[in-house]
């Protein structure tokens, strides 16, 4: 028999389900349009047929449990709660009703932790007993490793890095703070400084061409990379925001390293390099050159499933 | 055989050292002036004799280990390093040099992780995986404890949330950053707020009357109780910029509660009573109401003995 486990990233629009093996290979993915089973009854069910079928293409395979990263995903409970881009409301109990379907361990997190549990099994921080993984795509995840194990805290919510404020009385946050760290270093975050920028300055710029809803960070990392003034001012603030809070983070727990995953981290060194410079000047001295910022180590087309799974993985490696 | 633990605490001034039973009785306290042994292997020498002389009262007495707590102490190394308020110069590899005198295990980490640690074994966070001491002093320290284990992260240092950035760009701290909370947030910090509000404001005030010099935490606390409007803004001031640090905090860790200890903490409710006010004002919703803001649970007089003494008693129990 082949042990497997099976990897699913729940999100608001699409759900990608994968198997994944001890050596993170992916050996069958599947998927499901989240918005099309308003019935959580519905979706568990489809959940399973999804993996059954993965499952039955090979009958050497053996399912371990099934690990999964969705929305305000509970650890301890094996709860979806009060997530604001799904469908369900409440609190939803989906471990459990995913396992009257199918009866192995289910192991759930939100995408940050999972994708920083990928990292730790199969990506660039094997090994690392203390790192963060930044999610930077609409809003800013995090997921926190110390000593070796995830950081869930007394509630299960821990690593809000997102959320910690970096300037106060900043930015209005959907969270209801002003001033969050996702509302700056985010793609979401980058553009609203190049819409401040275009507000407040007089220089020409390619981004004065595209409409508001129109821009993205990756429209801006070009325009950056082409060396448009506006666009290298919005990445290197941006850039400088996210040095606060990664500063921040270090004088807490003091990480070997930060990995920058998502897409403004696809920005790469536009993005790195001032957000190495940012740090070094602005770390207290105790911890200058003691951690590294780097891009994440798993490949993007399977970050997700592969750090769904790792959350099962990592408990048959102990 | 009685088996006993030696906590000492080492401070720019004085050194403390007792011993401590399984149950967090004191059996024996002694001291040594810190300053009056430039030389450190005097001072190993003399801390080493009164560890003796303590056990020497008692012949039933079985020595478990030392467990130290000291400025810029690292847990890894067993060293001080470049300790600015201690009199050895460099990185003093103290561990090793205590053993050549007396030969247990000695543990060594800085006194506020020591405060967390006797908070965990013989205090209020007993039973709490998941909680953070602030010692609010001079500086700001703070111990953290995740899962059950204390942090120290990858170089041995982390826990310094005292330089963690509230203020972007504010007051100077010693550590070269501006803004660091132990700048507003600790009795030394309280004192800078009466000075500028002293400065800014044209009410009466019985703070005027003491030479800036003179200047304590303590009168402070004595004015505001007496309601005197300056010193109760004063503290209002300080309490919002401390759960500012708090709730970076909490978004990072999710603990079930925060500790407050040492010489700005004995405001009791003049001070507690604003800090949960602006926790609950600042936090995000899905940590509200989860973090409990408490005093420490350990006998002052002690404190600094009992923390450092279970350093070794947290090993002892596992």
């Amino acid at each position: 028999m082949k042990e497997v486990v099976a990897g699913v990233d729940i999100g608001g629009t699409n759900t990608v389900s994968g198997l994944v093996d001890r050596d993170g290979n992916v050996l069958a993915v599947d998927d499901l349009k989240t918005t099309e089973y308003p019935d959580i009854k519905d979706f568990i069910s489809n959940l399973a047929a999804s993996v059954n079928r993965m499952l039955s293409k090979d009958k050497s395979l053996k399912l371990l449990g099934i690990g999964i990263g969705a929305p305000n995903a509970n650890y301890y409970r094996g709860t979806i709660e009060l997530a604001p881009n799904l469908t369900w409301k409440g609190i939803i109990p989906f471990a459990s009703l995913l396992k009257e379907k199918i009866n192995v361990p289910v192991v759930m997190t939100n995408d940050a932790n999972a994708a920083a549990m990928g990292e730790m099994i199969f990506g660039a921080a094997k090994g690392m007993k203390n790192f963060i993984v930044l999610t930077l795509g609409t809003g800013l995840g995090s997921g926190i490793v110390i000593n070796g194990e995830m950081v869930y805290g007394h509630t299960g919510f821990a690593g809000e890095l997102g959320h910690s404020i970096v300037v106060p009385g900043g930015r209005q946050c959907g969270c209801g703070q002003r001033g969050c760290l996702e509302t700056y270093a985010s793609a979401t975050g980058l553009v609203k400084t190049v819409l401040y920028l275009l507000s407040d300055r007089r220089e020409e710029s390619i981004l004065r061409e595209i409409a508001p809803s129109e821009l993205t960070s990756k429209r801006i990392a070009e325009a950056a990379a082409e060396r448009d003034k506006l666009a290298l001012e919005a990445m290197d603030l941006t850039a400088e925001k996210l040095a606060s809070g990664i500063v921040n983070a270090v004088v807490f727990s003091s990480p070997e390293a930060i990995f920058l995953f998502g897409g403004l981290a696809k920005a790469g060194e536009m993005l790195f390099e001032p957000v190495r410079k940012y740090v070094d000047l602005k770390i207290m001295p105790i911890f200058r050159g003691t951690v590294k910022i780097l891009p994440s180590g798993i490949p993007e087309n399977n970050a997700a499933v592969l750090g769904s799974a790792a959350l099962i993985w990592n408990r048959e490696s102990r």
